[in-house]
């Protein structure tokens, strides 16, 4: 090949390769917003605030969330911890402590991934808090 | 410029703009998984669930929730809307019918956008329930 074909042929494979990575660049940044989620069912551990109540949040997010997450393996999509700052309604209570959130694509792979660790998991709620938490099972909308 | 030399510069600039895009592209994968919302504010407006009461999704999602983001305008990130489905512990009622949720960096911007409409939202609610909703301002951990 002459080299001004050899740079012809450079080029056109350079301007295809920046244009893939556009496409994939585009592709990644529509899967940020929160639509692709949709679909997705969510469990949703809440620890409800109360006098007397208290919550390790340290511990929780090293060491018992990442915990179950290992445990539900690929059946998970994703996990969220979230940090309870105050009601969004005035003079009322703060409801909740904390929450957890497990993303799945199917409520039963979740449950038979939990199902064997169940008093596990239980049994670990002890070094962290002393809630008794609410589970709300959902799914995602939007 | 000679013709080598203009090729030779165009391929640096073609090269370039590819590795670009994959840093943008790396970026945005990034920005996918749930630990990019690390930081941010949510304001979650939960629907306890009971018996006698009700709720019109279908107006939540394409009325009632649009019409909110659209006056959080720039200080919205992303809002999310969920179905509940049941509880997660067996034998307990389904702790909430519906939750919608704003993911903000800013709690004083969000209230900021929001004072001025208080009322108009909260007039919307009859259109689609006889709930009154809990509020839960927290942030993400992870």
């Amino acid at each position: 090949m002459k080299p001004r074909l050899v740079l012809s042929v450079l080029l056109l494979t350079a301007g295809f390769a920046a244009f893939s990575q556009q496409q994939q660049s585009r592709t990644a940044k529509e899967d940020h917003s929160a639509v692709d989620d949709k679909g997705l069912i969510k469990i949703a551990i809440m620890y409800p605030f109360a006098e007397g109540k208290t919550f390790n949040m340290a511990y929780y997010e090293t060491k018992h969330m990442p915990m179950v997450a290992g445990l539900l393996g690929s059946s998970l999509v994703k996990y969220s911890i979230e940090k309870g700052l105050a009601s969004g309604i005035p003079n009322q209570p703060m409801p909740y402590l904390a929450i957890g959130t497990f993303y799945v694509k199917s409520l039963a792979a979740y449950q038979a991934a939990i199902g064997p660790h169940r008093e596990a998991i239980r049994a670990d709620l002890a070094n962290y808090t002393n809630v008794a938490p609410v589970i709300l099972v959902s799914q995602v909308v939007r």
